[in-house]
């Protein structure tokens, strides 16, 4: 059977560092029988020039068939303007509820090497290695009701905050099979003491949880998980957690890393297909230099071969090589402190091939 | 007119702690023609051993009739067992709701004495001064509809976020005259991207700032928010936001300094009326050992004399004997470094009042 990654190069540097991972997958098919197959469609920005909106129908079919998604950025300046339903960030959504991208995986990693990066004390974070599974396609973001609706004589603005139980129930397990490749500790936060969606999610975690024995799982407030965030970070493993909650939990992760040029994501469905993107954007100011930190868009294939292809020796093989990069001492400018002489995108890409063996 | 100054010590370390604050209190009546009157009420598990209810009639009355209020803290094992509604923390609930301390001010102030304290680097957090103006009587934790229910055979849990108009602007109002108090910068954090009450809440705050022309106001995301407390939390001075959005920030920014000994905090009505206290709770492990650390409820003296008494020169001293004492070196157990001796409760008391001259 054929595998099949859709290449969405998207916007800004998308083009730039998308090209250094499909470079990762052409070696991989040369030194293995993994055979991979890429087939690049436009996204964003660049689709809307192109067609006119920012999700054609042929990069839908395309990313559909596909078993796996590899997505640079999408959004710039250029679009601002266009009309909210046709902004390059609308693909992303279409993307997502069209294929049920359901679970987003957000690793926060941070090597060593980069401890300096961060804002927080190298004891407190070097080596930093946790992982947030984010609910992406419900809760308060997509929940009704919702309006701004007028009550005698004043305005009221409200949603709704819903989870079904077959909907915690997917991302749950979703996220014990995470655990599972990892170090098999799992925190689910929720505000369970307050809340009676969280009473929902709390209770059926915990229900799936007997299906994963191995699995260590705790709750935590997310109040208090943000806090612990920040004092002793190294304590988690893999958290679980919801869309508005991840959406804040995971901004946060990435930012004690103090390198968001460095981390990948996947969202995946219910059956192990997915779609993977560096976390950092655009980059419109410096789209077109080459000097884009491509990293972050190899690890995440490397996160594609793990979580779709389960191929976890590649995956070792592609971090194990950024890791030497890094040891060797070479920085793209985002990481680049003074006096360090930064490397192109296109070096650092090679630099990540020389080390593949 | 009398200045009655309702005392709720509560539980644990609460005594102890309101005990510091009030000689505190009684120095400035006999230095000053200031008159304030204490008067001196149980709450919590100790209102509970007593009168059968974590907030008795009497307590509330009190605290009714009183300008403002000083609460320690409530709550310990002790009292696990009570009924759901007779637990400690009803009585907080209770008087917030009672007396509509619809605005919680929650400061986070790093004074470079205690730097070492923060996982974060000293440069990122020494000197650390901001504000977050949380409202605390709307919002999900209180919108309705609410519940679990089951819809088609399975279970659905759900939660509404909800604000009027009205509610909006008057912690708005809250919040800039917080501002105008200060370094006159507003930050108001919502999720107007995705959410209708969002939006309906940076229209409003929006409108309420042309009141304010002093003031510069900025509108952020929450999860962009989070990331900014860690990458850089200085540069904010006032932030104003919701009752979830503000209790996941406002704990985040408490931990940034490392030191929660050290924080006060104020819930206040429309009128200036306010209860004032520690952000630590009653940490029943060191209770009644003399050793706890009174500079958080010292401190929410301060905030009560600046907030419900413009007492603004009284604040100043308070907050200037603090500084001196910590620059003098001494430290409570909770934030004493290896090798340095720790003060016991009242020393630290003792030595803030012999610095308010
Ligand atoms: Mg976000
Ligand atoms: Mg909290």
């Amino acid at each position: 059977s054929k595998r099949i990654i859709a290449v969405l190069p998207g916007d800004g540097i998308g083009e730039e560092v998308t090209a250094e991972a499909v470079r990762v997958i052409e070696k991989l098919n040369a030194a293995t029988d993994a055979g991979f197959e890429c087939v690049h469609v436009p996204v964003g920005g660049t689709a809307y020039d192109l067609h006119g909106t920012p999700l054609p129908e042929d990069t839908l079919s395309t990313a559909r068939d596909a078993n796996a998604i590899l997505l640079g950025a999408v959004g710039g300046p250029k679009w601002e303007s266009a009309p909210r339903e046709l902004r390059p960030e609308r693909a992303l959504l279409g993307l997502r509820s069209e294929l049920s991208l359901f679970s987003n995986l957000r690793p926060a990693i941070l090597y060593p090497e980069l401890a300096d990066a961060s804002t927080l004390k190298p004891e407190v974070v070097s080596g930093l290695d946790i992982m947030i599974v984010r609910e992406l396609t419900g809760g308060i973001y997509f929940g009704g009701p919702r309006g701004i609706e007028t009550v005698d004589g004043q305005r009221r603005g409200f949603n709704t905050m819903e989870y079904t139980e077959s909907e915690i129930k997917r991302i749950a397990h979703s996220a014990f099979r995470a655990a599972m490749q990892r170090d098999k500790r799992l925190c689910s936060v929720d505000k369970a003491n307050v809340l009676e969606v969280s009473e929902l999610w709390r209770e059926v975690v915990t229900k799936i949880s007997s299906e994963y024995p191995q699995v260590e799982l705790s709750h935590m407030y997310v109040d208090n998980a943000c806090m612990q965030l920040v004092r002793a970070p190294k304590q988690f493993d893999v958290i679980l957690t919801t869309n508005m909650f991840g959406d804040i939990l995971s901004d946060a992760a990435s930012m004690l890393t103090g390198s968001i040029g460095m981390l990948p994501s996947a969202s995946l469905n219910a059956d192990g297909k997915g779609m993977y993107e560096p976390v950092h954007g655009s980059a419109p100011d410096i789209a077109g230099q080459g000097i884009a930190n491509p990293l972050a868009t190899i690890l995440s294939v490397a996160m594609m071969l793990r979580y779709t292809f389960t191929e976890n020796a590649m995956a070792d093989k592609i971090e194990a090589a950024v890791q030497r990069v890094l040891a060797n001492g070479l920085r793209t400018a985002d990481l680049a402190r003074e006096g360090e002489t930064p490397v192109t995108t296109s070096e650092m890409g090679q630099a990540v091939l020389d080390e593949l063996v």
